[in-house]
């Protein structure tokens, strides 16, 4: 892929590059390899922002490692599909696989190790360019180059054959990326015309059950056309089914057999919906009246252009490269998940309609609440704002009575830990309280918090924590639970809600219950309240059944109390034993032995930057006194686990958490604790950023001086006034206004105060 | 069963009972029992008019000869499901099965031999009761007893218990009506709240893919409540799904489990939507907003007794009891198939609002357009219109653009032979011509008759005939094509459309073609013309794969030319040597030789009464100039083969054709050729029948003199007027007016003239 390999300098020794605002395409810095190689899990295909169709080529439907469909190690593709997750750990979606043949059609994508078994095809990344709204690949076997673009609920595929009498272009309707032990368990293909089919199938993925539905329109009508269904052509029969033109079945196939000249075009409208195949073609005629493969193709790079400028820096080419495919990363979900009739399938799997909101899906929450969404709400308030409603909507369908955890489609997948739809809502809300309903909200945060059914939160309602003999990871429960009553009671605060706000701030405080003096770090606990022995705070594996802790160790999830940063220095001893602490842990190697965390690398000591629960850390050391270590850790990170290329990332993105911690990260600035009002300073990454924010304000960060060397803050100013301390409230921002940094080569005085010893 | 079997000579030697017009409660000589052993293949548990909800016992899921899952002979029942269908040949539906059980649930029904392994229970029929709108049994094993209701969409069951600490009501979502080796392929069931829940199941039986939905509310709140998914509890798992409210798979009950005193009663109100849950529980709130079981009950009576009193008989109380059990069941199918908000699931699986007309499902058409659909076309005019629009709409959204053949709610079963939705609606449309768009519905009739892709009508159209090594039941296809044709061009005449009419006009005499004269008989020929050779004119085999016959032998078929029995008639010879092969067909026993065919009785000699080819034959006397010949066959197939008893049926009722029949012979005409504005005169069976017409007037038939002796039609009088001949054109009914038999004990000179030798 010639344009995302440019090889550049992070910080050219002489000049940066001129800022150009002006007719600026800034779509044109993304590089959708970025993470496609290695544990990013990210997709080179084109999607719109927020889309609800990824085109996307498959390589895998089974590894974990490859859960969005796509390992840039792999030399061989199976075909595209219509839908694709950007960066999770686990596989779903990668549905209606489409792929070209020449000759006797195949039915089986066959073997990475031996392709020409089926209809998977070998290519090569010479042939391969991915960009905004685009993805082209020769695939070697056929010969056919095809072409991908993608608008927000309906895609192009474009075909170009050689010369054949027996070309021809097969729906897989049993493909999915089920990671070897799911299924589709029943599907449907319909011949609507003849260049038209509807299609249809139910999944039992990690989305235990999701219906998903498609429409197609080819260019060109059929020369011929057959269904396969378990590998037998479905046609008339004098005893039984007495049509060639439609089936149902587990395992189905459609093939459009075509008569090509060479180099003769074919192009596939595409389009989905979780509801009907009525509405997939609704879909489809509504958003790509035309055939014009470039206009939709220009159309999505336009809105590109549009939601990266709301964040512009100045830069080297790769540092535009790696910050505006960041942007892309996390401007990629949560995926509009509503038809163009403002219809949608609702958790309880009914249809509803979206009432003064646009409904989306796909809520990886346990990752994404952590900057995603502190994201959106300065620069996407007005979709945070729908994807909340859409939240609640989800409340009020959920037969358990709670927010989503990790809700995929229509479905909830009980993935990771913890009830973070609630930092996601309290921290808009503080922020944007006129967003969304906040008394509605808060009956559902409420419930959802007490909800006696999950989790054990009965147990560490009562008890003061969660005991591990009753559930599984039950330290970093506790503590994720803590950190969401806080956000619980903040709410509750800023509603005037007393009784609420004194029940879960005293629910806040529970973390200190599962800290252990004697081992000075946080410890797994039984409901008569004795420690959990033995203790290995390096041990984590996650296949050994009972585990304390998720995706982690102690010494990982010891830091884990963004909420009550100071109280959290006290337990420990003080900042000079934190901060000494905290210096342990970057050089800690034990964890290593671990098993079962080959997808998260990202490791400096212990401290495991391709995982979420690790996010906050450096930060911690701006709070507790040391901004000059945040410093240096920031830059190795940023230094060595981002960049342009397919393998620049170190652990799944996680629907855009690991590219939104690089993008405040760059700002100088992360939000800690969501729901605080409150970012920390840690130290910027590029010379200037302007944010547009979205109540039209503008926000622009300056670095002076910031070079190779010069990335120690010396001072900060706030709107023209001198910062003293690592904090940064919203409120200082949320009107517009500049934070300018000036950089050095050294640690300076600057920030050696740390917070103030109070709670954020 | 104590009401049903109430002992009456069929005609008491002495005086009739008076018929009492007023205050008759009509629905109580309903006998549901009637057909259930044996071959009738109906069920026993409660239906309205037409309904889409029938309440009833199972007690076999497998056998064919036990389509509607219940077979009286059998001593277990297997549970309650919610839908039925009546006197089919092939088991489907039952979907949803409610079995109450005492102690420790059991998942699986067990087995006939052995009911203990299972919930299923032993019942015996002293405890049983059945009649309009109620079922009602003991359930030996948990010692409870069931009564069911049903109102269109909904209805309920009421269950009395024992004390018991470990009282349950399952639901199995994965029983249905399966024929062995069909199957649930998908099912859902929701916990709504406490007291509520919601269900789904896609099944893969008769109907290749039919999703539908249930909700259910239980008078109690579930003292405690269990899904199971494949034998095992849904419980709450600490690594994956944490909800024991809800789960998906292919094998789930949910268990609602009580404790209870002795005699208490547990009521569960059900509904079915083929749409969603939530359409389901509209349905359910919509139609029983109370508890009471008495209610719905006699609400539904109320409407069995509007109508039955479209025509109501004088007669002995058996007379009455077979014929308004007769009319039951001819009022029982097609289905209401649309939810209370006017929205249908179509036969492109996606969701339709019906503008103008209610949605009706489940067309057995190959039986029905004999003499059900020209019953509803006297009595049923505005449903059969609905139906009719339903039909179209079917048409519309037909991949194959064909009307219905044999539609099962949105599934085309590609039952049986020809497209006899067209008879359906030509027949309505000269009695009707208002009744619906008759252009649009000729656009869909002409479509369909000339599908090339359906059953060889491109060759038929093109060489005259099926021919028989290209197609099965080569003969069969080709007569009934023929049939329909006329049907066409009936129309096409209506609607002056004269190519169109000459075009069908001259396929309606490809009949011609497949007689040979050599044999005299219909016979199968190649596409060069030779003929099918060997040929065995009494052979029936339907498990011998290449069978030129449906369901039947030549010496059956070759009486099929509905539109043209003069021409027939010619064929044969002429009248004399016409009805001596009508004597022999009587007196044939080579046929009962065929394998295949065990669930066909009724016969005799080679006329089969059990199944719907012979249905017509014995009016062909009347047509041919001797009617006393007609009558003595009717006579004998009314009183061997109809009754009030269970085993009454003598073949498959197929979804009222075999009543319609009874009810169109007791009034002594019958309409021999649907599509000919003419009926055919017979020999009545009761002394009197009053038809209240759809249009406002009423039409009465008297049989002056008939009894057990004097069953032979003497003299008839039309509206006052001598008919000689044995036609009744509908023109003489359709205002309203008089048809006056005398009967006697001896054939008599009335008829010998036979039809007119001109076509119907």
């Amino acid at each position: 892929m010639r344009r995302a390999f440019v090889s550049a300098l992070l910080f050219a020794a002489t000049t940066l590059p001129a800022f150009a605002q002006s007719g600026a395409r800034l779509h044109e810095y993304i590089r959708p390899f970025v993470g496609t190689k290695g544990e990013g899990n990210t997709y080179p295909g084109p999607s719109a922002p927020f889309g609800m169709v990824q085109l996307s080529p498959d390589t895998d439907h089974e590894l974990w490692d490859t859960a969005s469909g796509y390992e840039y190690s792999d030399t061989s593709i199976m075909g595209f599909s219509l839908t694709h997750l950007t960066g999770t750990g686990i596989p779903d979606l990668g549905d209606f696989l489409f792929i070209p043949q020449i000759g006797p059609v195949k039915l089986e994508a066959g073997t990475k190790a031996d392709p020409s078994a089926g209809y998977r095809s070998p290519f090569t990344h010479d042939t391969e360019e991915a960009s905004a709204g685009y993805y082209k690949v020769r695939l070697d076997k056929p010969g056919v180059v095809v072409e991908l673009t993608a608008g927000e609920r309906a895609g192009m595929m474009r075909m170009t054959f050689p010369a054949s009498d027996d070309a021809s272009i097969m729906t897989d309707l049993h493909h999915m990326l089920t990671g070897k032990k799911w299924k589709v368990a029943w599907s449907r293909v319909r011949v609507e015309d003849a260049s038209t089919v509807t299609g249809f199938h139910l999944t039992n993925g990690w989305a235990k059950e999701r219906p998903i539905y498609y429409a197609a329109r080819y260019s060109k009508p059929f020369d011929r056309f057959q269904i396969y269904s378990d590998g037998k052509p479905v046609i008339y029969n004098t005893r039984r089914f007495r049509s060639a033109r439609e089936a149902a079945g587990t395992n189905l196939q459609f093939v459009a057999g075509y008569k090509t000249t060479a180099g003769e075009k074919i192009t596939v409208k595409v389009a989905v919906s979780g509801l009907s195949a009525a509405h997939a073609l609704q879909n489809l005629d509504a958003e790509i009246p035309h055939w014009d493969f470039e206009k939709l193709r220009d159309a999505t790079r336009a809105k590109w252009d549009q939601e990266l400028s709301r964040i512009q820096i100045e830069g080297t080419q790769e540092q535009k490269e790696t910050f505006y495919t960041s942007v892309y990363h996390a401007f990629l979900a949560p995926n509009l998940y509503q038809d163009s009739t403002g219809e949608y399938r609702g958790f309880d799997q009914n249809t509803h309609l979206a009432k003064g909101f646009t409904n989306y899906a796909i809520f990886s929450l346990w990752d994404t609440y952590r900057a995603t969404h502190p994201l959106f709400t300065l620069v996407q308030r007005d979709r945070n704002r729908d994807m909340i409603n859409s939240m609640l909507a989800h409340y009020d369908q959920s037969v358990d009575h709670l927010l989503p955890i990790w809700s995929l489609q229509a479905n909830e997948t009980w993935c990771m830990v913890g009830y973070h739809a609630v930092p996601v809502i309290v921290d808009a809300f503080l922020k944007d309280p006129k967003g969304f309903d906040g008394k509605r909200a808060f009956a559902a945060i409420k419930r959802t918090a007490t909800n006696p059914d999950y989790d054990s939160v009965a147990a560490y309602d009562k008890l003061g924590w969660v005991p591990f003999e009753q559930e599984n990871e039950s330290v970093s429960k506790t503590l994720e639970y803590a950190y969401d009553d806080y956000c619980v009671a903040q709410m509750a605060r800023a509603l005037g809600l007393k009784d609420d706000e004194a029940y879960f701030r005293r629910r806040a405080g529970h973390y200190r219950n599962l800290f252990d003096p004697s081992v000075g770090l946080m410890r797994g606990r039984d409901a008569k309240g004795q420690w959990h022995s033995p203790f290995d705070p390096h041990h984590y594996d996650e296949d050994a059944g009972v585990n304390d802790f998720t995706e982690g160790t102690s010494w990982q999830y010891s830091w884990y109390v963004p909420h009550d940063v100071p109280g959290l220095i006290g337990l420990m001893g003080g900042r000079t034993k934190f901060t000494a602490k905290l210096d342990e842990l970057f050089t800690f190697t034990e964890a290593d032995k671990s098993t079962g965390v080959s997808d998260i690398q990202g490791r400096i000591g212990e401290y495991w930057h391709g995982n979420e629960p690790s996010h906050h850390i450096i930060y911690l050391y701006s709070m507790a006194g040391q901004p000059w270590k945040a410093a240096e850790r920031l830059r190795e990170v940023v230094t060595t686990q981002y960049g342009s290329k397919p393998d620049s990332l170190s652990g799944n993105d996680d629907c855009g958490q690991m590219s939104a911690w690089y993008i405040f990260t760059c700002l100088g600035f992360y939000p800690v604790c969501p729901g605080s009002n409150a970012y920390v300073i840690g130290a910027p990454q590029v010379p200037k950023a302007t944010m547009r924010l979205s109540n039209g304000k503008t926000f622009t960060v300056t670095a002076n001086g910031l070079s190779k060397e010069n990335f120690y803050v010396q001072s900060v100013r706030v709107n023209g006034k001198p910062l003293e301390r690592p904090i940064l409230p919203h409120s200082a921002l949320e009107d517009g206004g500049t934070l300018e940094f000036t950089m050095g080569p050294k640690p300076s005085e600057w920030g050696k105060g740390g917070m103030e010893e109070t709670k954020p």
